[in-house]
């Protein structure tokens, strides 16, 4: 399962890791106090769960981190995205549930850390085991992982989707923003002008307001500008990790493919990828590592 | 009076513009309904008024806005901060008042507006009429703006002030800048480093947070550093308007100090003038203007 920070999402899966079902709830690590996550997790899978051996649920992201269920340490970078030495078992009250937290991983230098996508990570290299190159995971932070030699080299995170949403929904910006209609064009020429000159992107944001009162320009275009000025401020700052080497975007939504669309525009040699699927393979090999942590 | 987004400010002037009395409220524009702001104004000032001729009110700021009591025009850059054309007479139920906004300077390009800043840019010039520089007034959109001839030649605003609040209050950074103590040397730091690379600046924004969950730093150096990091990109993207140009920054907190440290620091030749005083300066001029509309 992935329990993210609003978000658990459960899937049974059989001994061949087929997906046998699927549940989801919205009580997020974020949402809940210690002693709830149990109850919240048997809520989702109890469904699933019968009298034979106890039923081995193996959990990624935030959940383990020290404000959530219990905190799994940190594999510190370069490192494989999965390590035995990673993993906590919980010890849950419900016998019919054998539950293990996957670490995240860390970073010294820069300081970064990342709790579930070294998961999505593990799916791709289960996948691509010599994949040699850039993963980007677009998100609230946005992570960027440079991928060698079945390891997580380095990393690098960006806050640019939790600062959109801050500027669009809480600062002067939300009245210049309002449409959900998307303006490629527009997003795509911020996206080339915050690239070329990144310095200029801090005094580019209040003219999209001062734009809207003197009446030049459409919500949906304001909108897709301060998404492109914030994405091509966040490639201009990361060029040096995607430049020269293949970038897999691992995501399905609107914001992955902005970022594809972004990044090849600017010369980027981009795939994108389902996440689902690469966080399945990931909890598949975590469960393969849980039953031999050779 | 200065009538702004959040609070407003009165003061009784004499005819040869002593200060007679002061006032305060926490009615600013955004908390008033049109037809709210004449009691808004009354409760302030109603032990002022008395049984001759009308008192005379001037005001400047926010609530000239589309959103205020009644929108007074912009004046167009360049142009001198204040003109006759730009003010509105507001009637008043209450006979003892005389009510006038002052316009704000609006510019088509890039886009940008201001309501209240001309009004110190006013009074810096009544003080010093040949003045050839900049005036920076740091706030919440903090506004850079050239000067010559007795007139507002071009401005720039920065939602530096706006962003750090956003960042500092609901951001994941808030975990991590919860101590109001400052350090300054982290922050001359941060300027120094973000001034040198401002397209680094985005990507070193998630890196305190991860820096205070493995424990590296400080709540009081974390605060610092982002206040560093976004004045030093700001001040980038400004060195245009500030470089080789004397600059005035008004202004009297806290936050006007740091970015003369800040700029200082870069080379910048910054005197701080007191913003209060100013203001007065500027609405005794709008005041002559207002007697002698020439």
């Amino acid at each position: 399962m992935d329990w993210g920070t609003s978000n658990l999402r459960c899937w049974a899966m059989s001994a061949d890791d087929q997906v046998l079902g699927e549940a989801q709830s919205d009580r997020g690590m974020a949402s809940l106090l210690p002693e709830e996550f149990e109850t919240a997790l048997l809520d989702c899978i109890a469904p699933w769960l019968g009298d034979g051996p106890p039923v081995r649920v193996i959990a990624c992201g935030m959940v383990g981190a020290r404000q959530g269920w219990r905190e799994a340490p940190y594999s510190i970078a370069p490192c494989p995205p999965h390590s035995a030495r990673a993993r906590i078992e919980v010890a849950c009250r419900d016998r019919r549930v054998a539950m293990c937290i996957v670490g995240g991983v860390a970073q010294h230098t820069p300081c970064d850390v990342m709790r579930g996508e070294e998961t999505q990570i593990a799916g791709l290299l289960a996948d691509l085991p010599e994949f040699d190159g850039v993963a980007c995971l677009p998100g609230t932070h946005c992570k960027w992982v440079r991928i060698a030699e079945g390891q997580i080299r380095h990393f690098h995170t960006f806050m640019t989707g939790e600062l959109f949403n801050l500027l669009a929904t809480r600062s002067v910006l939300r009245f210049s923003v309002t449409s959900e209609a998307w303006d490629e064009a527009a997003f795509l020429a911020a996206v080339a002008e915050a690239a070329a000159r990144p310095e200029t992107v801090p005094g580019l944001l209040f003219p999209l307001r001062a734009a809207s009162l003197l009446g030049d320009v459409a919500p949906s275009t304001a909108r897709a500008r301060l998404s492109g000025l914030l994405i091509g401020g966040e490639l201009a700052a990361a060029r040096d990790l995607w430049q020269a080497t293949p970038v897999v975007m691992i995501g399905a939504d609107r914001l992955a493919r902005a970022y594809c669309a972004a990044a090849a525009a600017l010369g980027g040699n981009v795939t994108l990828r389902d996440s689902t699927a690469l966080t399945l393979a990931g909890l598949a090999r975590a469960r393969a590592l849980a039953a031999d942590p050779s």
